[in-house]
C-alpha cells in the first residue's frame, strides 16, 4: 500500500448518506440535452465497436415489432457513479467531503486532536489514516454524516458543492461528470428510457445535485444509506440521521436495492468497477435482451488509468465477465472523443 | 375482542414483501382516466366541502404566480393503500392471500396440522389465530412470503389475485378499489403529480398489479419489505426471499420512507388511519403548501364503518390532528357518490 490518497483501500461500505433535493440551476444535463438535439446524441463517443453497441442495442428494444421490442415503461437503465460518471480519483468525492468536513467541525471537538482517524486527516496524514482501515472510515462517516436532520445535510452538501475544488483539475466537482455519459443518458431518455443511478455512495450526498449535473430526479437515485428517525421538534417534524448504517448498495446490494428501490430489473446497466458485476448480471443474464457496459479508464493524461492492479475502484472479476457476457467495455481513450464537459 | 376476522388486532408490522412488475392488462386506472377525460375529473365525489379543497389546493399549487406555486418535478402525492385506496374489511387482503398459502401449501407440511398458528388457519379458528398475536402473524408471513425467488413470489401473487374473491363483494380484490381515489390519482397526475404509493402493506406484494389497478408503476410503490438475498443458480441470477424483516413502511416509518424511497418531501398525503398520522404530518407540517386527507369510513351499507372504537385500522389520534391541521376527513358516505368502479 501506498500512502496517496488513492490507493488508500476506502472501504464503499462506510461511505453513506441520504437525500431530498432543493430548487437547483440548470448544469450540464441540461446543457448537453440541448447540444445534442440537433446533432448526433452521441457526439462525444468515437465511431467505434462501443458506440456501434449502444446504438444497435436501443434501436433493437425501442423498434416495434423486433423481437427484442421492451414497451418504454420497462425500459429502465442503471449507472453506478462513482467511475462511471464522474471522477473518483484520487479519492472517492465523498470521501473528500467528509476529510472537509472534519476540519470544519474540529474547532467543536477539540477531543479530535488526540483521537485516530480525526488526528490523521487534521494533519493530513494519509498514511494513518488509511491504516485506521474500514472501521476508522466508518467512524469519519458518521461523524461527518449523521447527527444532523436530512435538511441541513442537504444544505451542508450543496454549500460544500459550491466551494469545494478538485485538486487537479481545479473545478468544482459537479464539473468532473463525463460528457459522454451524460450523453448516453439523455439519448437512452429521448429513447423512452427511465434512467436511474445505482451507487455504492450516500444517497443523499447524491441526491442534491443529481437532477442538475445528470437530469436524474432525486426519486430516480438508489444509494447506500444510513438510518433516519421521525420526530417532531417545536411542533415540526423532522427526519433525524442517525449514526447507524441503513443499506450497503454495493456488489450483491445491487440488483438487491435495484429491487427493493426500483422493483423492475433493468435492461440496461453501467458501471465500471466489480463493485457493478452483480448488477450487470442481474440486468444482462435474464434471457431478455440486456446491455452491460464498463468504463474502462484508460486515458491517464485526461483522466485516470487503472483496473486490475489498483486497490482503488477496483475492475478484476467484472472485467472478466465482460468477456464471457459480451459487455460492452468502453475503453475511455480510445472510444471518448471528449472526457470532460469543460474539454 | 371478538372472534371475527376484522377484530384481529393484526399488526401492519408483519404484513411484508418487495416487489417487480409483469406486462399487465388494462384496468380500473386506466378506464377511469378515460371516462374523466370528457367530463368532471372527480364525478364520483360529492359537490362538498372535501372536493372544494381539493380542487382549490391543485389550483393554488399549479398555478404560474400564484405565491403557492410549485413546479411540477415537485408536485409529489403519497397515498396509503389499505382502506385508503381499496378495501381493508374484514381483513387486509394480504392476510387473506396469507391464510390461503397457507391452505396452498399445508400438503408439503404435514407438521401444520399439529403447529400453531398453522393449525388455527387450517381449522379456520380465527379466536386462536388471533391469540397468536405479533408472533403468530411473523410466523404466517414468514412462511407463505419467504422462501422463493422475487420473480416466483410475484407469480405467485398474481395467480391468487386472478381467482380470489372477497367474501362479501364476490368480486376480484383489485375491484375493490375506490373509484373516487382512482379519480383522484388520475387528477392529481393531470396536474402535473407524481402519484406514489406509501403502504404498510408488502411492496413486493403490490407492484405486480398497482399500474393496471391505479395507474402507479412499480417504482412509485413504496412499502414494507423483506429482505432479500442475490445469488447465481444453475448460471442464473436471482433474488431469493429471506425469512427476515427489513422495513416497516407504517406510522413514524412512512415520512422515513418517503426520504429513503423518494428523496423528496410530498406536498398531497392521503391515509385512512393512525398509521398514516406522521406521514401527513411530514407533509402538511413543513411551512410550504400541504394537503392532507383522511378517508373516514361511515358507510357500513356500501362499503364499512369504522374508526376510534375499533382495534381494525385504527383512525383515533390522526382524526384529532385532522382537525387541528385542517385536513381534509372525507366522509364517505356523504362525500362520495359512488365507491366502487362496479357500482
Amino acid at each position: 500500500m501506498t500512502t496517496t490518497p488513492a490507493s488508500f483501500g476506502i472501504n464503499r461500505r462506510v461511505l453513506l448518506a441520504t437525500g431530498a433535493s432543493l430548487p437547483v440551476l440548470f448544469g450540464p444535463a441540461l446543457r448537453v440535452e440541448q447540444a445534442t438535439a440537433q446533432a448526433d446524441p452521441l457526439q462525444s463517443w468515437s465511431d467505434n465497436t462501443s458506440k456501434q453497441v449502444i446504438v444497435e442495442f436501443v434501436a433493437r428494444v425501442t423498434r416495434q415489432g423486433n423481437p427484442d421490442f421492451v414497451p418504454p415503461d420497462e425500459r429502465i437503465a442503471t449507472f453506478d457513479n462513482d467511475g462511471t460518471l464522474w471522477v473518483e480519483q484520487p479519492m472517492y468525492v465523498q470521501l473528500a467531503f467528509a476529510l472537509d468536513r472534519v476540519k470544519a467541525l474540529a474547532a467543536l471537538h477539540p477531543e479530535w486532536k488526540d483521537t485516530q482517524p480525526f488526528k490523521a486527516v487534521l494533519e493530513g496524514d494519509m498514511k494513518t489514516l488509511a491504516a485506521s482501515g474500514e472501521h476508522g472510515m466508518a467512524e469519519l462517516v458518521m461523524a461527518t454524516h449523521a447527527g444532523m436532520t436530512s435538511e441541513e445535510f442537504q444544505r451542508i452538501v450543496i454549500d460544500w458543492l459550491a466551494t469545494a475544488r478538485d485538486p487537479r483539475f481545479k473545478r468544482p466537482y459537479t464539473e468532473l461528470s463525463y460528457r459522454p455519459m451524460i450523453e448516453l443518458l439523455a439519448y437512452l431518455r429521448a429513447n423512452g428510457f427511465k434512467t436511474f443511478i445505482v451507487s455504492g455512495g450516500g444517497v443523499e450526498f447524491m441526491r442534491p445535485w443529481t437532477e442538475r449535473v445528470y437530469g436524474v430526479p432525486p426519486e430516480q437515485v438508489v444509494g447506500s444509506s444510513i438510518k433516519t428517525k421521525f420526530q417532531m421538534r417545536d411542533g415540526r417534524p423532522e427526519l433525524f440521521r442517525l449514526p447507524e448504517v441503513n443499506f450497503v448498495d454495493d456488489g450483491p446490494g445491487k440488483p438487491v436495492g435495484i429491487n427493493e428501490y426500483i422493483g423492475r430489473r433493468p435492461i440496461a446497466a453501467f458501471g465500471n468497477s466489480d463493485g457493478d458485476l452483480q448488477m450487470l448480471q442481474w440486468t444482462t443474464m435474464s434471457g431478455g435482451a440486456g446491455l452491460g457496459l464498463l468504463v474502462h479508464h484508460t486515458d491517464a493524461e485526461r483522466e485516470y488509468a487503472y483496473d486490475r492492479n489498483t486497490s482503488f475502484g477496483r475492475l478484476d472479476k467484472a472485467l472478466d465477465a465482460a468477456a464471457v457476457n459480451h459487455w460492452v467495455v468502453a475503453d475511455m481513450k480510445d472510444d471518448w472523443k471528449r472526457v470532460f464537459t469543460f474539454d
